[in-house]
């Protein structure tokens, strides 16, 4: 299948590629979509026997940029520490892949799109999606790219569960899967979360049933969802260690006054509003509505009466499992959990739990422990 | 002091007093308040030294109805494990008051009233308040009354924060504290959960600048605010044991299928829209606003280099604090740091952490050990 390699004058950058799948592409709910465009980058060559092959899967706000440069925000991928040159998944040895989610808004088909159908953008007519559904539409990508095996499924936090799922929809397709920060379902809290979120966005005038123009979003409402979901990501203990409760603008030597008003009066303050609008600038609202349902529909163990292991049964699919101390969005007995059904399924699993002040957002940042794990897990199975 | 004492046919049942403190109150911030009108409650009747006074300081959106009815929702009052006849706060034993605090919603005066200087609504003109402010408006009440000391100051949450700061400001008033579930200072978390309210809120168009007619408020923005501090009120392991991924309208035997929607489809989002929504019928978003900012700028360590043990310097006051395992708003390690600071101040206190899944909330619940420790406390010390 050589035609589906990259023309790739430097494999280790990205390509910014697309690729139309043709065909109606069905969903988990019944419905169909009449087009399914897919953004992705590949980084690194195909082998001679397509074996090298690595998906990475991206988190809820993240996109097809793993790696290299992000063309459309100047600045470097999203998983600089594990995905490069000398890294554990490496462009000179793997063939990495990585695409944007479907119901996404950078280049994958998604609510921001034109319905071919009726010649007007999706907005709320866009069918509901699963996670099923976007590990689908990366196992047509697949298809397309001509790989028929992949060495391993790789994410963190959503990423992590469509690594998950990978090995559960396409069992025969998966010879490793690492999901880091992660779960098999999502909590009571986990909903609630982004159903404060999904009742910000609504709640903005601007986002007018979700038919506002694609360059007039619910910017106030999208802004207070992504900093209730920050809180989220962040522990107690590294919002305290990073924030505390100095004062923005004040904090020098001597004692600072408060200023009695509702100006960001705190740094950490000062810091949820710029998560929030920054956020606006990179995201659409309705894909924000839309990937938060998928996660919130998320439960590998339902269809077997809640018995997760057998959704793994006779997997032959190895694991790594990693967590981080101060998650609280997917802790650490949520990994246990999952070890304990994949361990029940017989199938090979190694998990560590790994100490951080981070809390979620530990697995994109500086963990040299994971990256050490990830490799060993990685090279062992290679 | 006979004269100040309520004349009252059933001690029992509260008056729904009010009263207008003469004079211009001073605040924290260097402003005054032209006027000073505060709601309040008392049941039981004021003893002849005037030695069996009990003050409760409300939560973050309760109100002075502790006891008896609530003439306003038509329920009964919001401790009633706690307040009534053979109840440790006992009216039959106590002079039991409870007021609205200032900033609030419920007849103490806040941004919904009139400021006499201008003949308009406070609004956002009204002066930002602090903890302290709350606690003085509370002694210019006392002084009204007639009561020099009291047996006790007894809150939780706010209404804890409330109740240590009465032994700081006023020290020789108390004779003991009894604080539940609760911080002396907001943490960074703290700060964020309630930065993303007031950003909901101020979000909403109907809020105009705080200046909405009354009956007109931002209700979606205050929703949304209500959703996401909700959360923080109940433990993970609460919504679950109470929620789980249960669908609403779909729990019947056999297999419930999603809708796949953006309806209320997790009991757990239905629970929380009308949490959101029931809220905005008895609470006013600048209120909310206001009362939310004076939590955040609590910090009693703050005037004595972060030495929070200064602060109780000399007390002669016995401290009585609870808390909960699972509650994660304020956390037992913050109670223990209070703890830690009275016993470096020599202070006499005792202190208990107690088993419960519920959350913050579970100070309002059924919590009998709680009860019994408040009850063993207050009949200790008088």
């Amino acid at each position: 299948m050589a035609s589906a390699r990259p023309e790739n004058t430097d494999n280790r950058r990205g390509l910014d590629r697309r690729v139309t799948i043709p065909g109606d592409f069905a969903l988990t709910g019944g419905q169909a979509l009449p087009a399914l465009e897919i953004a992705y980058e590949t980084y690194g060559d195909l082998n001679a026997d397509a074996s090298n092959a690595i998906l990475i899967c991206h988190a809820l706000t993240m996109d097809q940029y793993v790696a290299g440069h992000n063309p459309r925000t100047g600045k470097p991928g999203w998983w600089p520490r594990l995905v490069g040159p000398g890294k554990p998944i490496d462009p000179d040895r793997h063939f990495i892949i990585c695409s944007n989610v479907l119901g996404g808004c950078n280049g994958t088909t998604g609510p921001g799109n034109v319905n071919p159908l009726t010649n007007q953008h999706y907005a709320m007519t866009f069918p509901v999606i699963t996670i099923r559904d976007m590990v689908n539409a990366q196992a047509a990508l697949l298809d397309h790219l001509g790989i028929e095996t992949l060495a391993a499924v790789v994410g963190g936090s959503m990423g992590g569960m469509q690594a998950l799922d990978w090995a559960v929809a396409h069992p025969h397709r998966v010879r490793s899967v690492v999901a880091i920060a992660t779960a098999a379902r999502h909590s009571a809290q986990n909903i609630a979360f982004h159903e404060v979120g999904r009742q910000a966005i609504m709640a903005d005038p601007n986002w007018s049933g979700g038919a506002y123009p694609l360059d007039k979003q619910p910017v106030a409402g999208l802004a207070v969802a992504r900093m209730a979901a920050h809180i989220t990501y962040l522990s107690e203990e590294g919002l305290t260690e990073k924030f505390g409760r100095r004062l923005q603008d004040r904090d020098t030597p001597g004692s600072p006054q408060p200023g009695f008003g509702f100006d960001a009066e705190f740094q950490v303050e000062s810091y949820l509003r710029h998560q929030g609008l920054s956020f606006t600038q990179r995201f659409d609202a309705n894909s924000y509505l839309y990937i938060t349902r998928a996660m919130d529909y998320f439960d590998l163990g339902a269809p077997h009466d809640g018995v997760l292991a057998k959704a793994f049964a006779g997997t032959k699919t190895r694991f790594a499992l990693v967590s981080f101390t101060s998650d609280w969005l997917y802790p650490t007995a949520e990994s246990r959990r999952i070890v304990r059904a994949l361990n029940a399924a017989g199938a090979a699993v190694s998990f560590v739990e790994l100490e951080s002040p981070f809390g979620h957002d530990a697995f994109l940042l500086d963990a040299p422990e994971m990256i050490r794990v990830v490799d060993g897990f990685l090279r062992a199975g290679t």
